[in-house]
């Protein structure tokens, strides 16, 4: 088992690339509260791929109809179930894959584990598709957290060896998080966005991908989320980050760069500010001991680039048992960075909305 | 809650730093098999303190006693309970931290979720120290694994800005696993172990501390272990190292780096080695859709340099709520990478374990 | 949370009486498994209202839609979701009991639990409606099980005071199971049968319902499953039967009258039979420690009487706090018994295969 | 996996018959309440054997340790763990069992379960010895109840064919509660009680023992605790109680009476007394729809008849395959119905503990 997460929130993401419907049922959502449908389809928009040259040409809609769980608009306390139709499939895309294992991808390990029954069609479950049900579910928490005056913001910290400007841990720009939303590349510095776009154009033509950073942060949480040992909020969010395809790595606050700090630079001073106890810096990304202290969460996210590359690669035949070739046709992403931002922010939202619900048991 | 993990093995750590004793309480071990106590003791003793000048002065001999769970030396089928004494305990050198957080540790996020009812002496339940039953619970899943053909190694990848060579992730360096878990800094390129040693030491001297990277290889896994998409093996891990204090990052494979490759680099090849089927680069880091290719799993972790430092440091006095300095005295590592090792080789041969488990269901 | 269950298969049951649709998440089916479509609909229809004058005359075809988790017609590891629409409503039937709750319903405590939020139509998500999905997670377990020589049968032990014969707890009737399942009142004594038929008919004509009591039997397990303590058979197969509504008790074996025995009778003494070892007698149900012995698993659960009646009964107005009566109109069976049948067969197919499932892992 | 329960609160009950000590891991325990330790105490001493002839002459004092989650008397928020040590034991008396099973224990079954691995010795992780922590947890979930103004009775409702005044399900004798719980043989009837004892008496004096029926009363519930489907109260309570070895039944409210009654006697009509909404009768235990109605919870569990009896009992070698007859010599209750009081009456403070934590979230 494996597609289900969460304590308080407790929910199963189904479906292939190419079944007749993807979705996700969930548990725990709070009775009464009534989502709003219009900005949660905005939300679910942000993932979808792109009318412009920088994703991949195909064209899915995403619309979300509910099955269960409302009523009047409302949570009714019943579990919640949505599904998305897949529509613009071609599983013939897909068959040499089977035998022929595509690299970066998890065609090779699914027929290991699945021992050839797995839906190969398009990726089957292990499709970047299946994010669109994480991301129906963040932007319901999303919208749970606004009314606590918890707000998310991410932007594209890095693609290939283009850096944006980092959020300011301490003061982060949250005036900007609105706007982030709304940019196809979203990033703190417009001239990389704009180096991006053309590295990532210049990918395409190549038949290559890139890869790059996400930067997310949480701003507003109030101290006292989370639950050490294992249930800390760098685990809940690590638990369902590394549930994106494609992401490889998660730092959090100073991160990596922790390892070449002394403790005198790392650990953040105590300081009282508008009657409110703060940290002067914020190399914890406002965790310590695995709770909030009321600081920004800051967190990034490595994402890999696209493994669908149009170049000719080296795999084997699973069935000859020797070495083949393969190119793969079809419609990719060059870069799956800008749709992975709401991904991203789906994830902090899940794991904060969980960690809230267990902070009121007592 | 918290202290528990796993679906296939579970088990709680519970206990304080000064409370009577520390330990584990787990489900889901095999019954029939018969750890070696003594091994397990030594793997023990690679977390407890050194008796060298890299570490902290306090003594703690990290023994431990079985409750229950073991019939002439073997696991029964019923829950296994281990304990460990609180034996060389000074509470009083933390009662001015109740009241005045430090800087980098769980103080006062633990303050304010507890409401002022934590255990403060010592970090509590938040105490390094309470990664010891977390070793006792790997050190029996290496030994279950071994008899399965899979061994963890690790080496510090990184201390300070000193950097050891790291592990071929095609080829890693097995042979010399057992001398690096002999090793007082196990690093791959001795020099750099000498260079790390008297950066500690001058850390040490200056009252100050450093963090690190640790690098970790689970060599000899099938293909087919792990769970998409919230029980992949990155996904486990994380969850479980996270619950280390002190990481604050985590990557497989490239990692952070595949964010500045194109595809055609990031994808590692499939091609067929000794009738098995390898990848000819190992960038995924044994890893792909969250499920074990049969490569060599690659991951490291970023310690942070240790909160306890003996400069004079700013916080808050909570009760005045007004600025406070503190100082603190006591015991302290002025660097736990080296003790984090067993660790962190516990976390993954954990996750190792409960993906196995899950493997054998169908 | 609660509509959720299992640790090694587990699923999520949604939907509620009147939303467009319910239907099942499931995880933990075995990949390479091809259920029968044609025999999993037969099992749902034998739940569905019957075409006579024994149940309600709500006609809903339960015709199940498979939204996922399928490949070419096997399980593909990835989650299986189904949905049932539904589309016989009438929701203006209900609108009353949102103030005056129906005695023996869950109106008032839905109301009371969600704060007014619940979805009152038809019973909502506590809809009797909503055993169609168990049954069609339970169809599946059964299908699965039986390629183990795993069968299971049940009979009506009980409506009203007329009682059928027991199932011989030593030699169960397994050559009648089939029959069972094709009578409209499945019956061992088939003039208990006709007198029950009276029965229900008579007190349907009052405008009143009955209870009764359902025996099930598992055939053909193998000794060693289940999980002492809390994950015994016993404690397996109770959470699932009292997720049926209207199940008000559960006994094993001798069960209640157990009270009544002495250890020297109710203590089976084991004895060799075909070179296996059996018990002669069976009041332990087949379980001993919470664990199969091997001998045939006899539970029985009790079913109350159907609540809505056609009689005139005394409720209150939540609004005004005042005495009201009520009376209820619409479509309801005078005698649930029959329907609820393949419930509990599909209740324990579930707590057996996840039992099975445990059992593999060591 | 299997002696874990709960999913807010949450415990592994660990520790066989003979082990250096039995306990429970919890968490999930309100941080800064104090248990009364004395109170605690002696709710375990209701459990432990008796200083009279109706119980086992096996002495053991029952007294805990707590080795964490506590500080300063109260919890602390880390993880709690007590144990209880092993001291009065002969597993001697036990060798013989290993290969001829005992009739009506789990000798046979754990055999196959654990193929040869468990812990034979007193029962092993099967010993009645097992309700202790069950008791020493349910023990605080009564004291946190209490504050709440929830408390729990319970009385013999029957020894083999005598049986005991009910509780009345409207009023129940909570003023007799108290009294309750310090007699040898809690009865309403004292006469019946007298009767009892005479029986449990004269089935020592014949080598043979006695079953019988707990009833126990939850008073002071709010309505609204519960979640359907499969945390129902009933549901949740199950499963407590089938962990308690001998409960082969349970029943709440009419329970198995309801089979036989019309739903018009059945069903509860609701009315207002004291500006509350109550139900007129109780047939349904106070509970609908799996959620409490404000009304006293009653349930019904079954005890069988101590399998250790004196007389020859018929079993098999195991080893040679052939008939063996055995008899068991050692310290037994004749009968533990009096002794499973405070088990069961820990089950339903523990699903009640449960069941209020969840509902606290929303």
């Amino acid at each position: 088992m494996s597609s289900t997460y969460g304590q308080n929130i407790r929910f199963t993401i189904f479906g292939q690339s190419h079944s007749p419907a993807i979705g996700v049922t969930v548990e725990g959502l709070p009775y009464g509260f009534k989502p709003d449908m219009d900005r949660l389809q905005a939300f679910l928009d942000r993932r979808a791929p792109g009318d412009n040259d920088l994703s991949t040409p195909r064209r899915e809609a995403d619309k979300f109809t509910v099955l269960s769980g409302l009523k009047d608009g409302a949570f009714c306390g019943a579990p919640f179930t949505a599904t998305i139709e897949n529509t613009d499939t071609k599983s013939s895309d897909y068959a040499p894959f089977r035998d022929t294992p595509r690299p970066g991808h998890a065609d090779y390990t699914a027929q290991i584990k699945y021992r050839g029954s797995q839906d190969f069609a398009g990726g089957g479950h292990f499709s970047g598709r299946l994010t669109a049900p994480l991301c129906l579910i963040g932007g319901i928490c999303i919208q749970i957290l606004e009314e606590e005056g918890i707000r998310i913001g991410s932007h594209i910290q890095q693609i290939a060896d283009i850096r944006d400007e980092p959020f300011d841990p301490v003061y982060p720009p949250t005036y900007r998080f609105r706007e982030l939303q709304e940019m196809t590349l979203p990033v703190m510095d417009l001239l990389a966005g704009v180096q991006m776009s053309e590295a990532i154009r210049m990918a395409r033509e190549e038949g290559d991908s890139l890869g790059g950073i996400v930067e997310c942060c949480v701003y507003g949480l109030p101290a006292g989320l989370g639950d050490p040992m294992f249930d800390g909020m760098e685990n809940r969010i690590a638990s369902l980050v590394f549930g994106i395809p494609a992401v490889k790595g998660i730092e959090f606050g100073a991160g990596f760069k922790a390892a070449e700090m002394k403790g005198s630079e790392h650990n953040d001073d105590f300081s009282i500010r508008n009657e409110k106890i703060v940290t002067e810096t914020n190399n914890a990304g406002g965790i310590l001991g695995g709770i909030t202290n009321g600081m920004p969460l800051i967190f990034r996210a490595a994402i890999k680039p696209t493994p669908s590359i149009f170049k000719k690669q080296q795999s084997v035949s699973l069935s000859k048992m020797e070495p083949a070739s393969l190119q793969i046709q079809g419609r990719h992403d060059p870069c799956i960075v800008p749709r992975a931002l709401p991904c991203v922010e789906a994830a902090a939202a899940i794991a904060v909305y969980d960690a809230w619900l267990e902070s009121k048991k007592f």
